[in-house]
């Protein structure tokens, strides 16, 4: 561990909200566990990075979630020129932190879910970005409703920030894989380098309120659905489909998400990246659902038009 | 299907070289299959390419091999610019055709192996392409002897088209999990963009039969090893990690084999690119076998050294 400097109050503050919404995320999910009669509890895994900070990653491997991960991060230190050309702000030095989990939880009727919040400073900028996503196994219009619900009050309760149809659109667009014509899932928000005009007093504050309202949102997205679901019955069958449609969310991560192959390819913590691949996984060959069975109609779902690009978010 | 224009009387040998090695390969893994008292066959899916060409796919869902694909493709027209500009040769117009196949056996003791080879014409160029590399669960080696061995003689038989310590260290290169410091396996030979001095008379034929020769070695460097390993017993902890290693294959494939995120972004038939992808697969988190058994004598022999990039292969 190389001796790192303090942090700034600010920074402190951003770090020290990440960990309040890990914490508060990993003792509902412990909770949902008991009440199932489970005694499984999240492991700690705390690391450090040699450039600079480091983070803790949460593992729930329970009766209700599969396999769970919930993880913060603080990272900051010197960014390569290139990668630093590519961001907001100027010169190379930066610093984030973040929050970040995925839940495959073990009843095939229960979605697979995913939310990241984390905030980001780059030379006189500041920007937050983050979003949350929902990946059924068997599609419910109500679910997709509830969960839609709660990101589109939460981002209308921070005018100026949010923007639930502009990150809807957005999360349509990212969370989409083009060689299946697929949508990972239902949807959800997704934004990235969304800030407020610094002239503006408190504008940190505001950015910071953001992030972590958004994490302290997630179990109420997300609870209500798992308990509506995780009583459902199911056989080798549904659990068969289940495996097979986690291997479209592997393909997703490992192919398209931006955080996971640039995070592996510029020298990540890889069991932390890789936190988000489900536990058990099955790929066939030309498989699809007869026409009128739920499995099909998941798909229909998952098939609908993407968004045209917004030419503005280019821009961002 | 659209009008495509008759192929040269080379393109077709070409062609029904491939095919040819795709029979015989097919043949001798259903023999395998009977063998074991399975009567598991290939199916067969034909499918046209719209822009020029087509393929044979061939899957086994079998009691041997868990699931293997062997695939034939032959493919025609117009590149991109762009990616005209990578390859020797000048235009847009491009002809290839190739077999590949990738077989999962069911028992962990049997290695996964992966073999391909291919011929391209680009404007006046031509050239070969392939290799066959192999991915046990559990390290013998005599095994890895015997692979090599044969890749080695195919090499020395083929004088100036076939170099085996040059296409070995290649395949150690390629077949490399930078994120986890890993081999993908034992390793092989790997070759791309070898040629024959054009001057000389049957420079064709030479590239022709180095391509179809190493198709009809496949079966000689693989059956020998499943036929020594097939009959080994083993439990759900074997199991386990067999599915826990899969892991890997798949995450080579989705993030670094160029044919798989190359052909899967430019509209390539995802169903036969991804029957590479084994059926059965887990991910963990931090799992490490404890020293001295053999799961970890395993990652020993992955972890070792990674030769220096060599070079001369960036100026094919």
């Amino acid at each position: 561990m190389t001796a790192q400097p303090p942090l700034t109050p600010f920074q402190q503050r951003a770090s020290d909200a990440v960990r309040e919404v890990q914490a508060a995320i990993c003792a509902g999910l412990e909770a949902v566990e008991r009440e199932a009669g489970s005694d499984a509890r999240f492991l700690s895994d705390e690391w450090t990075r040699s450039a600079g900070g480091g983070g803790l990653t949460r593992i729930l491997q329970g009766d209700v979630i599969e396999k769970g991960g919930v993880a913060t991060s603080l990272v900051f230190g010197e960014l390569t020129p290139a990668f630093a050309a590519q961001l907001p702000g100027t010169g190379t030095n930066f610093f984030a932190t973040g929050v970040s989990l995925v839940l495959h939880p073990r009843n095939p009727f229960v979605p697979t879910v995913h939310a990241n919040f984390r905030y980001i400073e780059h030379g006189p900028k500041r920007w937050v970005g983050g979003g949350a996503d929902l990946t059924p196994y068997y599609f419910f219009p109500e679910d997709k409703q509830h969960f839609h619900g709660v990101w589109q009050r939460y981002c209308d309760e921070h005018p100026g920030i949010g923007d639930y149809e502009r990150f809807r659109e957005w999360c349509e667009r990212y969370f989409h894989l083009k060689h299946r014509g697929e949508h990972r899932g239902v949807g959800g928000i997704f934004f990235d380098n969304v800030n407020v005009d610094e002239a503006q007093p408190g504008h940190e504050d505001r950015l910071l309120g953001f992030i972590r309202d958004g994490g302290m949102r997630f179990l109420d997205a997300y609870l209500p659905i798992l308990q509506r679901r995780a009583g459902t019955s199911y056989g080798p069958e549904q659990r068969r489909w289940q495996e097979l449609r986690r291997g479209r969310y592997v393909e997703f991560n490992l192919l398209y998400d931006r955080g996971t192959t640039f995070g592996l390819k510029t020298g990540g913590r890889t069991e932390s990246i890789l936190m988000s691949l489900p536990p058990v996984v099955q790929w066939g060959y030309c498989v699809e659902p007869d026409p009128g069975s739920p499995e099909h109609d998941l798909l229909v779902e998952l098939r609908r038009p993407v968004p045209a690009d917004e030419p503005s978010s280019l821009a961002h």
